[in-house]
């Protein structure tokens, strides 16, 4: 099984760096004073293997290079950690590895280094992943919630609460079919357009002011949110009016007493910006593939601090507060 | 638990750039066109989490820094990855956390970015820990197996098999007690300064002549030796008297049907350099707390190519072959 699993991963990673078989991958770049790396890492448990929209493989890689691709940098170097339950069907592994595979080669990243334990029967569920990454980032590209502002307003690229509700239906634990799909995806490519606007000559050399970037995966738009302003000396309002949702999300989170808000999205990105700029980015955004739902969808306030207000469509408003814990356990 | 956990996880691996909790850990270190990267990954299943002379976190951070150290690098940063069986004590998970810390303190490097999944009762097997490195090295440190030629010796810093022994016999699942402790300890400090040796301007520009050097983990000693010459335009002889393994390890293979040469170690590295530089390289690693034990075992031979060859005691000589799977699963 070992040696099978091996042999799998070094032909469908295969590069100059993983084929050297080290213990670790040597990554000769040539570095510049101008640049940085950034370094993340994530386990990926979901249940099940695979869902609408994609499988642990795709969600392993989209997840790590988004990570990366939030700060602003480049990702280029992924490694990859597989766990795997004794028995689990080769096909399945040679499925989810050739997910892996295919972003990675559309995404021009590269699995440099690798790792494979199998463990007894019931010592795990399935398959667990581990993906680390690494990213190069250029200084000049300074994101800093400290530069954040009243009046700054927020963006997302598109609907939300997709990739959790297509993991939940294919799990089959709630008894409702939908033919909603995850928005699984990776998203350097939009992230890097918008940044790139900065280098544009006709463009002022404020453009686009972006301060902030996130993926809102685990714990959703909510958490994100609550994130941002945690410790800062502002808070944010969005607009539940003007927050992209499918129809058919709504109605299967209000059928299963889920908030959509804290929803698991994975090809999601907010972006806190100048005002000023939010028309050009989200012009730009919505010319993307991965962004043709944008939409501003709140803006920075003064007051109350530190927390997320959402103005609803009846007129009034409450608290989007951080929830403790999961909602929804293994989404990601 | 998550949020506890997340809570003992910043306080213990606290620094500052793991304190910016974003995403992905932001690394601003000054590159020089001598250096580059090396990055590597592993995943940690070892049953029981605990065993003498160390657990699970000690060797998560252990075994990540051994396998940048043995390509010549320094490891600075680490991501720590944990999937954690739901009702997992705390206790436990602190303890754990704290041997992760001692190594990461006394070792200077950072645990700079990580991730906490829970799952479900019975769905994992109490913890999992996947830890990433990345090191930075001197491109005038230059290790590769091309430069290997007939003659060249084999170098081990220290008694083999202690590791696998110390974990089986913790797992209670053969009727055997033993006072042997786990050799799990950090490499780098070791094999810097054989590597500094060159450094000396006392010593010829030759010196140390290192080759190549690899932690015999999974698989022991007899796996690494034959991932040595695999490919390979020579072959190794190594000399059953001269492998250092102390007599209660030796007893207890014996009495249980299993090959020293095929148990992990955690604190040990094979090292083939040139034989001129093998006195001076030996005489520092015996002056080092980790390489009291060094022994020269064996050297490099012309035929039978891609062999490992072991002169028994008696004055024999047996291959000694690559093993198909693990000996003994989960020991790492």
């Amino acid at each position: 099984m070992h040696e099978l699993v091996e042999g799998l991963f070094k032909k469908k990673f295969s590069n100059e760096i993983l084929d050297e078989l080290a213990d670790s991958a040597v990554i000769k770049f040539l570095p510049s004073k101008k640049s940085y790396l950034c370094f993340t890492t994530d386990s990926y448990t979901v249940n099940p293997l695979f869902f609408p929209g994609g499988d642990i493989g795709k969600l392993a890689i989209c997840g790590t290079i988004n990570d990366l691709a939030v700060m602003g940098v480049k990702p280029l170097f992924i490694s990859a950690g597989f766990i795997i339950e004794e028995g689990l069907d080769y096909e399945i592994l040679a499925k989810i590895t050739q997910s892996m595979a295919e972003v990675v080669a559309q995404e021009g990243v590269k699995v440099v280094t690798g790792d494979v334990k199998v463990v007894e029967k019931n010592s795990a569920d399935k398959l667990f992943i581990n993906t680390s990454g690494i990213g190069i980032g250029d200084r000049r590209v300074n994101l800093s919630k400290k530069e954040i502002v009243p009046g700054d307003k927020v963006i997302i690229n598109g609907p939300i609460g997709e990739h959790g509700l297509a993991v939940l239906a294919a799990r089959g634990d709630f008894d409702f079919q939908t033919e909603i799909i995850s928005d699984c995806a990776p998203l350097t490519d939009l992230i890097q357009k918008i940044i790139n606007l900065r280098k544009s000559p006709s463009k002022s050399a404020a453009i686009p002011g972006i301060k902030f970037m996130r993926d809102p995966t685990r714990g959703g738009l909510a958490t994100t949110l609550n994130e941002l302003v945690d410790g800062m000396d502002f808070g944010v309002s969005i607009y539940e009016k003007d927050i992209p949702i499918k129809e058919e999300v709504n109605a299967a989170c209000e059928l299963l007493g889920f908030d959509s808000l804290y929803m698991a999205n994975e090809g999601r990105v907010v972006v806190v910006l100048a005002e000023g700029d939010a028309e050009p980015v989200l012009e730009t955004m919505r010319n993307h593939p991965l962004g043709k739902g944008s939409q501003i969808i709140g803006e920075i306030i003064k007051e109350p601090k530190e927390k997320v207000i959402m103005k609803t469509k009846i007129g009034g408003s409450r608290i989007i507060d951080m929830l403790v814990g999961d909602q929804l356990p293994r989404i990601c």
